[in-house]
């Protein structure tokens, strides 16, 4: 059993600054989220394109803000349960909360804070009837691991920056790598077109357009594709088929915890703390509503604040908090580590 | 006549995003701030120390943070009256504002945003019966041109970083620099101490400690001072005398607005946004105050994009805003400049 203060359901930009700011009011932290590494979507779907609207930084890229709060957090050392959604959610006697993951793995904690953004993210997956039957059997929407396939056949299935990327990046680790695309156009950065197209022309890819995968066939494991091609039908011998069709946010389990939901964000009390119907469970970021709701990442910072705020005041109540600056305090890490401004010196001049 | 969409009040890190979010709803500011310069506390006060808790920055220097923030800005072309304050505004028959500052300069607007921080930063005075009488006629609280001492004779009061340093940049500008404080002891940044130590060496700064100014005279403009130095009297001729003694934040004369305030900060509807009790009036960083608030810049960074949004709404009736992310949609600069993220490209490959 994982315990910490606050669980955090989400390692989007709100969830990893809640991090920040519990540590300063001395609260541990534990992030559960889908995807395989913090950041959310900016870590997933748009590393490499610039925000312009992050107060202070006129550009950031989506990629360099995940790293920047993961520096800023690092010092509260947060714990993180990666490439697991959570499950079920149980309240046990003394207010505080077990949450499960789809893996199983549970985790204890004070408070929960719900940072989920749009929701998870989940593959959108082909149409192929019996497809379920080889998820992680061959079947791979996610490259978790890029080791998995080293001196392994792959077909790749899509035709935007992840299926481009990919593709490049694998042509280095599997035997063969075949993508697949329903169109002779592809979506994405110029350079990634450019150096797929120049990986064609060395033979490190097979570029099979327009086609789909129309069938999966193996025995307890993928083995064989069938392809179609304009009508004509291909088979494809391979060991793994990665369909990169994109993502689609889901609310998912969290949908059925009793929290208060209107169109697919979970409601909140912004007029204080950001706690929704069952007291202890916070919605902060994208994931929430109220009246005038933004969804932006900077709204999604104050609510990570205050909601730290309100989980402080409700462990301690009778404690009264009073507000340091860390201009003024300085920042004490969990890890023993101290920030600080230079300290003014008093001094006699001669 | 100044005219503008919002007026905001106060040049602070609040103030100045709140331009930003403006600016991508295409509505102009104009900001007012009785400091010399746009950025409040953090380029008055402390420019050089770090803050720890801007979310994206492990450790800023405030200076950095103002610098980003008018870079963030540039593009949609603020205004500024900075050095005076906002003395009287007017409610006129449609709705808008005139706001008329102490020194008579009027601004008409359609909205009023008072980020005025902690409220205006008015010097620390001596007391000294008649100095009332040569304020801005040999007595300045504030040194706003440098130039004004260009080869004259000054006196400086205080023991702070404020009175090191400006003791240290007017020596190399007006004739004789005389630092006068009531301690032994200077309280300031390491390299400031030994700077002015060098320099009193030097004989560029006289210094006088323990003492204290006590009276002040001349015709129509400072001539000499009464030094009193453990109980001796002694007599400075001077042209200047720039006691630096700090800043303390008063709410001034916007308390007489007829908003509702409660200890001295004035009361909002952070349910929704962030208006006072007067439409069209709304208050946002540090001078607000709302159940659960916290004086954190961050907050006011929430805080004004939200009073954009309800602004837009009340200038827009019946207009339906359809929130647009900067990375997808770009931004305008009123300047006709365009940040953009890179397209993707639309490509087959060969």
């Amino acid at each position: 059993m994982i315990t910490t203060d606050i669980l955090i359901i989400g390692a989007g930009p709100t969830g990893l600054f809640a991090v920040f700011e519990a540590g300063l009011l001395q609260m541990k932290c534990h992030l559960i989220d889908a995807l395989p590494q913090p950041g959310g979507q900016l870590a997933e779907l748009y590393p490499k394109k610039p925000i312009f609207d992050i107060p202070g930084f006129p550009e950031v890229m989506a990629g360099d803000l995940v790293n920047n709060l993961m520096e800023q957090i690092k010092q509260f050392q947060p714990g993180f349960t990666l490439g697991e959604t959570a499950e079920t959610i149980d309240k046990l006697e003394d207010g505080t909360f077990v949450v499960t993951t789809n893996k199983g793995t549970k985790h204890h904690a004070k408070a929960v804070a719900i940072a989920g953004g749009l929701g998870t993210f989940e593959p959108r997956k082909p149409l192929i009837d019996n497809i379920a039957a080889y998820e992680e059997k061959g079947v791979e929407y996610f490259v978790k691991d890029p080791e998995l396939f080293r001196d392994k056949r792959i077909v790749i299935a899509g035709g935007g920056d992840s299926a481009l990327d990919w593709s490049i990046f694998l042509s280095n680790v599997a035997r063969e790598v075949t993508l697949v695309h329903r169109r002779n156009e592809f979506r994405g950065a110029l350079d990634s077109v450019e150096k797929v197209q120049e990986l064609k022309k060395l033979g490190k890819i097979t570029l099979i357009t327009p086609a789909e995968i129309t069938a999966i066939e193996g025995e307890g494991h993928v083995e064989r594709l069938t392809l179609d091609c304009n009508g004509a039908q291909q088979i494809l011998e391979t060991d793994y088929f990665i369909p990169l069709f994109g993502l689609t946010p889901k609310l998912g389990a969290i949908a059925n915890w009793g929290l208060e939901i209107e169109k697919n964000a979970i409601k909140v009390n912004n007029a204080l703390d950001y706690q929704t119907n069952i007291e202890g469970i916070y919605a902060i970021g994208d994931v929430n509503t109220y009246p005038g709701k933004l969804k932006l990442i900077l709204c999604g910072f104050h609510e990570a604040t205050l909601m730290c705020q309100s989980v402080y005041n409700r462990l301690n109540p009778g404690k009264r908090y009073v507000l340091k600056y860390t201009t003024v305090s300085g920042v004490d890490g969990f890890d023993g580590t101290r920030k600080e401004a230079e300290k003014a010196v008093v001094k006699s001049i001669e």
